[in-house]
């Protein structure tokens, strides 16, 4: 499968609220993808997509990401059972990033367990970021 | 500041849930930073933070980012008006990728005026992709 996207156009081009899909991927070939429960819009994870990647999640209707580490495409659930089915595909402004609204199965969508790779929270304000190295902290 | 920050040590050491945090920066010394709207998690925009900007972000509780089109910190709203204060910071089970539960001032997010950068849908299913360069969509 050859993805077809649109050219890249001038800013005012790629801004408009009807402009074509002209999605920009960076220097390694790839463009950042958050995707969000539908229902509830927790943020589950953020991972990487390629154009061959993104091609195939508009087609099959379900998340496909690249995988940095693996160098391979990545049918996300493919052997987990995470499969997550796209409700609705969106990207922002300058078409640089990918939102994904998905209906998760299989629980969640962390390799870990828990339901959002999100599950950890940094401590925020009072000059925390210089004591971090030597603090925990609770999720 | 010198932005300190814990090594990074083996997967799970990063994953536990007690883990100090030890963000992992990309080859361009970036990670890439969402924002949702604290309040109704409405997803605002995805940009990218460098050391300096992510351990400014902590120390100000106001999001800091690195403008990767005109190589410069970026505080957010500065000159706009819409500062992003944040109420969380949290990462993700490797810690390469940052989400910001924010309170944002001045009506929105995106510099387009929408509230949201994510303002525009693109067709998922049967094959879209392929013709999406030639089709325009609505938001």
């Amino acid at each position: 499968m050859t993805a077809t996207f649109a050219p890249r156009g001038s800013k005012a081009e790629l801004e408009a609220p009807d402009a074509p899909f002209a999605p920009k991927f960076d220097a390694d070939g790839l463009i950042p993808a958050i995707a969000v429960d539908a229902e509830d819009g927790t943020i589950l994870m953020q991972a990487y997509m390629n154009a061959e990647s993104l091609a195939q999640t508009l087609e099959k209707g379900e998340a496909v990401y690249w995988s940095r580490s693996r160098q391979e495409l990545w049918h996300k659930g493919a052997t987990s059972g995470q499969v997550q089915t796209v409700v609705e595909l969106l990207t922002d402004c300058d078409q640089d990033s990918i939102l994904l609204r998905v209906k998760q199965a299989g629980g969640g969508a962390c390799h870990t367990g828990q339901r959002s790779c999100f599950y950890r929270k940094v401590p925020v304000g009072q000059g925390n970021a210089v004591n971090l190295a030597s603090s925990s902290y609770q999720s």
